[in-house]
C-alpha cells in the first residue's frame, strides 16, 4: 500500500510500504477513506518531536472502514464506518477509567502517527480499536467527520470546557488558525456574549468572524483595548491560547478578568514568564492539556443533529494518491489560505 | 485608644490615637479582645506594599465585642462578640454576589490595615459590618476564633479548595509556615491518603507531623523522590505553594502528576518561569488567589463541633499593650518558635 | 396611587390607595414604568394562597425608575431605571451569602405581592433594594427586561441549571405555558440536539416550536415514543416539568434516562407519587426549587448583547391603568392566545 | 468444585457443580479466597428478584486468586490476588465511558450472582476482568479488601457522593445496617459536623456510634427533634437513606433542609409518596442509584494508607464449605449480630 513516509527532519514520502496486520487482539485494520494533514505533522517534519523516527507513518486524524478486527474486538466488524480517534485509549487505565485518554498509561494516548504508524496510508492498524474509534451513523459524511479526530475536540475540551465558558461570558481567543476557529466554533455551545478574538492576519480575522467572533483584534493592545470596553473594564471571563509562544501566553493572563480562566491550547516548545506578583492575588485559573477526546460522542451527536458542521474547515479536497500536493498547500497556509485539507480514498 | 500605627518603612509605634467612630451607616464600631500579627504586616513594615500610607493602623486578624453599629447594620448589636473577617465584603457588587469576596468591587477586599485603619488597636470601625463580621457562639473562644480571621480561611479556600483536595489523594505542600500549617490542618478535611510536606526548617518540619503530615522532606530533591515513592511514579495530586518565592511555585509543577493541581497560596514579589514547553501535555491546573473568606461559616462549625483546634496555631500570649513585645517575637520566629502571637484585651 | 388590589379569594380591584413611603434604610421607592401579571397572581386570586391577606396589592415582575433611596441604599439613586427581581434578597443570610436567594432568613425570598406591598401599582416600596433590584442598561427596553423579574431565571435556574442542561443533550419538556416556553429558550444557551416539548394544546405546541422546539409531542405515549426514537431507546438527558400535577411529574420520570436529571419547575398542590421500586436502581435525579434570580445578571447580559429576546413573550401590551382588562385577557390565555401581558406607564 | 446454588424461592444449596471455564477473550477464571452474603441474596432467595433462575450460583461480593485469563486480557495473570467488584463493566459502552459502571449497556452491571454464575463458589468466571477487578496490594487483606466489593463503594457513592457531603455540615443516616454503618464511616472523609443516625434497634444505634455517629435516634419524631437542635431548626444538609422502605424514604425528606440533599441507597419494592406540595418550593435534590463501584481504587488506596477498617464490618468467619452456616448467622441477624459474614477458603 501507499503511504506517507517520514523520512527525518525535512523529509516524507509518499511510498509503497508493506499493509500493515493485527498484532493485537484489540486490533484493528481500517481502510482510510479520508484523512487530514494537522500542524502537529509539520512540527514533526520540522524534526521538533524527536520521538518520532525515520519510517514512521505520519497522521493522526481519519475516516475509514474496518477491514478487519482482532479476535477480543466486540464493537466493531468488518465493514463499520469509523472515525478513528487522534488519541488512543486503553480502556484500562487509571487516567482512561477517569476519561483522561491522553495521559493513558496502558499503551495509548497520542501514539498514531507519533510511536506507531499513522493513518496518512491506505490502510492503518488501530490499536484498542473498541475504545479508540467511533461508529459513524449514516447521515455523517466522511469529511464532516474527518475534523471531530483532532481539533474540534482540542478546541472543545481544551479551550472552552478547561476554560468553564458558560452562557454570557466574554471569551477571547488569541489566535485563529484551525485550533482557535474550532475554539470560535465550539465557545458559541456555551452562548458566550461575547467572543473576541486576536489574530495578525486580517485573513484570519475574516475567517474568525465568519465562525461566529463578534469581535476581532490585530494586536495586544487592541485586545486590551476592546476587552475592557466589552467587560466594564474587568477583562475576559476565559481567555483561550491557541498559538503556542509565550507572548501570547501572557497576553492571555493579561487580559483575563480577575476570578477568570486561561485555558492553553497551544503546544509551546518554550517557557513563558508567569507575573505571579501581579497574579498572585487575582484568583486566576490557568489549565493546559492534551486532548482525552472524552467529547467525541457529544460532538459527533452534534454533527448529526446538524448544530456543528465540519465540513466549513475544509477549504481543500485531494485524492489519497495527492499527498505530497496536499502537504505543499497545507505548508504554505498563508499563501492558500489552507485551514483543513481532506485527502479522500 | 492606642492601636499600632506604621510610620512608613521600618516604623511602627504603639500609640494614642483618636478612636474611631461611625463613618457610613453600614458600620460597626468593635472593641477588640483578641488580635493576631500576620506575616503580610511585616511585608508592609518592609515597605513592599506601597499603597500602606504612614499614619495607618496595621492588622486584619481579630476578635471583639460590638460597641456601636450603624443605622443600616441590622445582624448586630452592641455587645455581640464577633470574629472580623480580613476581608471586608460590601455585599452587592459582582463578586461579592458569587462569594469572590475577596475581589469586591463595591469598597471592600482587603482594606483593614492596608487601605483603612486595621485591628491592632483598641478599637476599630469595620465597614460593611453585616457582611463582613461573624457573630460567635458562646462555646469558642477568642483564641479559637482569632485564627479564622485570615489564616485558616486562606489555607482552605486558596490551597485546599482550589487545588480540589478528595479523599486519598497525595498532596504536596511547600511550605511549613503558619499558612503551610493550615493548609495541613484543613486538607485533612477532604481525608488524603498522605499529606508530604516540603520545608528547610526541621523544627518547622516536626511541625508539620503534629499537624498531622505523615511524611516530610526537606529539599527539593528529596520532595521529588518521596512524592513518586507514595504515587507510583505518578506524582502529587495537589500541590499547594505556600512560600511564595519563584522557586517554590516551580517545584510545585515538577512535583504534580498529570491531571492535578497547583493551587498558589503565596504571596509574590516577582514572577516564575512556567515550563509550558513540559506542561502543555500535562493537563495541569494552575490556581492563584486571595482568601474570599466564604468558607468562614463551615470553618466557625468545625471549631465549634470541636473538628479543628484554633489554639493550637498560637504559640505565644500577650496583653493588647505588649504590642511592640508580640512584634518582636513575631519578627524573630526562627529564634523564638512563633506561629501565631495573640494578643488579648 | 392606583394599585391591584386583592379582596380576598375572587376578589380584586383596580383602586387608590395611598403611595408606599421608606420603612427601612435599606428600601427604596420605584416608580412602576412596566409591569406584568403571573399565574401565580391567579392562583393567589383563588384563594390557594391563603399568606396572602385582603388588602394586599398583588404582583412581583416589574421594571420602573427609582424615585426615593433609603440612607444605607449605595447602589441606586434617583433616576435609575431598575429590574425589580421577583425574589428580595437581604444579602446578609446564609442562604444570601450563597447565592440562594429564594431561601432567604433574613427577611427577603419571594414577599412582593406576597408578605409586602407588590409592584401592581404606580409606585411600589422595594426592600433591601440594593440587592433586589438590577440597573438597566439604556439599551434594554421595559418590556424586554420585564420578563427578567421572574419567568426568564425560574425556567433557567430551575430548569435548565437544576438540570444540568449539557451540549448534545436531548431535554424533554413537559408543559408549553410561558414557564415551559422559557425553558425551551434558555435550554438552547447549552445546546442541545433535541428539545422535545409535550403540551396537550396545538396552540402551544406551535408556540413552542418557534421559540425554538424541534419536536412536539401531544399525549404522554407520542411523548413516550418521539424520547426513545431519537435517544436510541435510552430516555432524555432531561426532563423539565413545567406544569405542577402529579400526572406530568410522573411523566417526567418515567422519560429520563438512567443518570439523567429530572427538573421540577411547576407549582404542586399534591404529593406525586415517586416510584421507588424502578429509579432506586436507575441513577436519577430529581431536584425541586423557586427560583433566586442568581442568574439575572447573566441572563440580562444576553438580552443585552441580543442573544434573548424578551419580547416574544409579551402577546398583549396595556396602559398601566387598563389593569382590570389586562386581568380579563390573561385569565382567558386559552382564548386570547396570552402568554405575557405587559402594562406600562 | 462446590458452590451455593439458588433452586428457586426459599431453596439453596452449597453443593457440586461444573468448575466455570473461560467463554470470552476478555474473561478470567478466579479461584474465590474470600467471600461474603449480602442482603440481596436473601432477597433473591425469597424469591423477589425474578430474573434470577434457579440454578444459578449466587454472590457478588469476593476476593480471589487468578487461576487463568482469556486471550485479550492484558492487566492480570495467573496468580494475581484480586478484589472482584460486584459491577462489571464492559469499559467501552457509554456509560461505562463515563464512570456509569452501574448502568453499563455492554453486558456488565450487577450480573455476577444475578444473571450469570457468582462468586459463592470455589471459582468463579469474571466477565471483562480487565475492568472488573483490582489487583490488591500485599499489605491489603483479603477479608479488609473483600468489603470493598459491595458496600463500601454502595454507601460511599450512591450516599455520600450523590448526597455531596461537605466539610461541617449535618448529615443524617436513616438505617443502620451493613450499607448504613458504612455510609457513617465513609461519610466522615468528607468531615461533617454531625452525623445522626436514626434507626429502631439499639444494638444497631450502639454500632453506628462506634464507626462514629455522634448523635443516635430511635424514631422519625426523634429524629426531627435532633437534627432540628443541632441545624438551628434549619434540618440536616444530607439525608442518606439506607432502609428501602416508603416511610425512611418520606422521612428523608422531611429531615433535609431547603437546598438540601436526599441521596436514596436502599432497594426499594413499592413507590413512596413524593410531597411536592410541600418540597417544590424547597429547593432539594433526590438522588438515587445503583453503585458504579468508580470509587473503589479510591477506597482501596483509603484501606491501604489505613484511613479505612474494613475488618470492623466482619462479626463472623466461617471456611468456604460452612456456607450453609454462613447463611443461617446472616439471615438472623437480629439474634447473631451479624452485620458482614466472611467465608474463607
Amino acid at each position: 500500500m501507499k503511504a506517507l513516509v517520514y523520512g527525518g527532519p525535512g523529509r516524507r514520502e509518499w511510498k509503497e510500504v508493506p499493509r500493515p496486520e493485527i498484532q493485537d487482539a484489540t486490533d484493528a485494520i481500517v481502510r482510510v477513506t479520508a484523512v487530514t494533514i494537522c500542524g502537529t505533522d509539520l512540527h514533526i517534519l520540522k524534526g521538533d518531536v524527536p520521538e518520532v523516527e525515520p519510517g514512521r507513518i505520519l497522521g493522526h486524524e481519519a475516516v475509514g472502514v474496518v477491514e478487519e478486527v482482532g479476535a477480543s474486538v466486540t464493537g466493531l466488524q468488518r465493514g463499520d464506518r469509523v472515525l478513528i480517534s487522534c488519541i488512543t485509549t486503553c480502556g484500562r487505565c487509571r487516567y482512561c477509567r477517569t476519561g483522561s485518554y491522553g495521559q493513558c498509561l496502558g499503551g495509548g494516548g497520542w501514539i498514531l502517527g507519533h510511536t506507531v504508524d499513522g493513518v496518512q496510508a491506505e490502510y492503518v492498524r488501530v490499536p484498542f480499536a473498541d475504545t479508540s474509534t467511533h461508529r459513524l451513523p449514516d447521515d455523517v459524511s466522511d469529511t464532516s467527520a474527518v475534523v471531530l479526530a483532532d481539533i474540534l475536540p482540542t478546541a472543545y475540551e481544551v479551550g472552552v470546557l478547561n476554560g468553564a465558558v458558560k452562557p454570557a461570558d466574554t471569551v477571547v481567543i488569541v489566535g485563529a488558525g484551525p485550533i482557535g476557529l474550532a475554539a470560535v466554533q465550539t465557545a458559541q455551545l456555551y452562548s458566550p456574549s461575547h467572543i473576541v478574538v486576536v489574530d495578525l492576519s486580517p485573513t484570519r480575522l475574516d475567517a474568525a468572524k465568519q465562525f461566529g467572533a463578534d469581535i476581532t483584534a490585530s494586536s495586544a493592545d487592541e485586545a486590551g483595548r476592546v476587552v475592557r470596553e466589552v467587560t466594564g473594564g474587568l477583562g475576559a471571563d476565559v481567555a483561550i491560547e491557541a498559538v503556542g509562544v509565550p507572548e501570547t501566553f501572557e497576553l492571555c493572563t493579561k487580559l483575563v478578568r480577575p476570578g477568570g480562566h486561561v485555558a492553553n491550547v497551544g503546544v509551546h516548545g518554550k517557557p513563558a514568564t508567569l507575573h505571579l506578583e501581579s497574579l498572585w492575588i487575582r484568583n486566576v485559573t490557568i489549565t493546559t492539556g492534551l486532548v482525552d477526546t472524552a467529547s467525541t460522542p457529544t460532538l459527533l451527536r452534534m454533527v448529526e443533529a446538524g448544530r456543528i458542521d465540519g465540513e466549513r474547515f475544509i477549504t481543500h479536497r485531494f485524492a489519497l494518491d495527492e499527498m505530497e500536493k496536499a502537504y505543499q498547500v497545507f505548508e504554505n497556509a498563508g499563501d492558500s489560505g489552507a485551514l483543513k485539507v481532506v485527502l479522500q480514498a
